[in-house]
């Protein structure tokens, strides 16, 4: 079995590790000439749009994945044509663009963010003053880790708004108030047979993801969830990982955003799970029961955003892995991430807390 | 950091992983052209005698480890004098050699099976007669698998044993009478300290390890065990992992080898264990603070030998784990293995049975 990856990151480079312990060969397809998974596979370096590099690819491989929605569809559709691909095109295509996203998950009667397509200046203005409510301003397409994005309080924050946003295709969200941001990983079979981890809790700061920790032990949320997750990807007949990222308030969930892959809230399922997020990816495309997906106690994911933590003073902590990239440094760069693992409750709580002031402790240096 | 590895089997393919997961570089010397490691680093295709090769080697690591004892000592002698090289030359060297091993171990005070170096046919045949017990004639070095040995129930086995073996360097070992093998896998870092893994059952058949389980929950063998191991590990003030394999009866244990190295039944600590074998291994090599060495819950280890077991009817079992090498198939070779993990007793007693049975099944067929 050989799997080709589109992409070369830090999410390639883990669903590559888990291939290769289960015996399934990969070949990551990357514009980027020197991607985090140049040493552990084969890479081919070409551009997306590059047919003749895509065909051979595709003659390489026996099934396609993405560790990226930000692939152009017209290389997801050419492959798609060729080998398996999963997740489907239908998945990418409406992942891509938030409007389409968002209007799919109103059709399905999934609640999200109040929203409208923008296209013109007047347009953000009269819709603005009709809502009369805070909100954000979001490129379409291509946005993450809170960029191509701004945030809209009074009027006067419109102008500057759309002098930054205006080349592209544009949403207006309204401000959703949230106590917390959680996210829910599922993962789906080629025989619809649907699995989903503990719901992991969230935590942000400038919309980038600073730690995740589960499981959030809430049995009334999960059942919530599990049943949006399950109506969204039934509906897109879908197969592999999804996450979702939900705004949490009272007891309600609104859906923030779909990822039609592999996440890094999800990362603490390497060492947290039974079955990795990126094992039961390669199990559900590749067609093999889905594994377990119970956590083994408490888990603490905490991103190292633009350089890596100490190492000795993460690992001199029970229960904790490291984990690094192999990135170059700039700031506020996903260059690695810890995860720590514990079921001694009061000895977790006190890693936790170290390992937050050591993030605090790197950021405030960058 | 960039590390070495002497082979390109399993073991070297799961120290990679480990390796790529911490932020390691690796890079594998093999002799064999077509090793397991090929996909997932880079290779350096060439012999161990080749000095030119071993000196550009050691120019592009940081330190060197090896999996195998079966590499020529000058080889890691020369490497040695080179770079930072784990476990040092003075383990490799004893434990190549079961005479060495065996009397270093006696003045250490540790128990072992009783022994006599072997070097002419008379000398095989008075010792058998003065010992008057059943014994096995081995090869010093390079045994492994049951390869290299000859059981000696009566005179008349000798004149076949000795025409087999009588080539090498032999010693001639008692029989040991067990009621189980067990092993204990421990750590040592840079400064001293020693972190051992719950002993581990091991089952054989021919020789070759076919299934082990763990924990055993034995508190008194556990710190004999230990204790036996520390004693060890001091004397030769040992890094990284070593392994030992014991003969227990009645309370009492008995060294039967050592292997300065990670180990096949230690790979139920890949997802077992809070910490892996392989990843204890390199943060040791590297000095970076131990992990915690605690299952997760009960585990058992089957090994695949001269075929992959069906990878459905094992995956379909909640917290397997399928591991394929990669290797080429021929009869009793070890090409993979399944890891169970479960803490769901009953489950985990249905599921072991099942795997036994596909084990059996699968070498009947051979």
């Amino acid at each position: 079995m050989k799997l080709g990856i589109l992409g070369g990151g830090q999410l390639a480079k883990m669903l590559v590790l888990a291939a290769h312990s289960l015996g399934i060969r990969t070949v990551c397809f990357s514009p980027d000439p020197n991607p985090c998974i140049r040493d552990i596979t084969r890479l081919v370096s070409a551009s997306f749009s590059d047919e003749k590099a895509l065909r051979e690819f595709c003659n390489e491989v026996d099934c396609v994945t993405f560790e990226t929605e930000n692939i152009p569809l017209t290389c997801a559709e050419l492959i798609a044509e060729k080998v398996p691909f999963y997740p489907a095109t239908k998945a990418l295509k409406m992942t891509q663009d938030r409007l389409l996203e968002k209007s799919f998950l109103n059709t399905l009667g999934i609640k999200t963010a109040r929203f409208a397509a923008i296209k013109t200046q007047d347009e953000l203005h009269d819709t603005f003053i009709s809502w009369n409510k805070p909100a954000i301003l979001k490129t379409r397409r291509l946005g993450y880790d809170g960029k191509g994005q701004y945030a809209l309080h009074q009027l006067s924050d419109l102008t500057k708004a759309w002098e930054r946003l205006q080349s592209c295709d544009l949403i207006l969200e309204q401000f959703v108030p949230f106590q917390e941001e959680l996210s829910l990983i599922a993962v789906r079979s080629q025989r619809a047979e649907i699995q989903f981890y503990p719901l992991i809790r969230n935590h942000h700061d400038h919309g980038i993801l600073q730690w995740s920790e589960a499981p959030l032990e809430n049995n009334l949320l999960q059942q919530k969830a599990q049943t949006i997750a399950k109506k969204i990807m039934d509906s897109l007949e879908y197969v592999g990982i999804m996450t979702i990222e939900f705004f949490h308030q009272n007891g309600n969930l609104i859906v923030n955003e779909i990822a039609p892959r592999v996440h890094n809230s999800g990362h603490l399922t390497i060492e947290g799970a039974i079955t990795s997020q990126f094992e039961n990816h390669l199990r559900a495309i590749f067609s093999l029961p889905i594994g377990n997906t119970e956590l083994i106690s408490n888990c603490l994911l905490v991103n190292c955003l633009g350089k890596m933590f100490p190492i000795h003073s993460c690992l001199k902590m029970p229960g904790v892995h490291y984990h690094d990239y192999g990135k170059n440094s700039y700031p506020n760069r996903k260059v690695g991430h810890i995860t720590l693992v514990d079921r001694d409750l009061e000895r977790y709580q006190k890693s936790k807390l170290r390992l937050i002031k050591i993030q605090k402790k790197a950021n405030n240096f960058l």
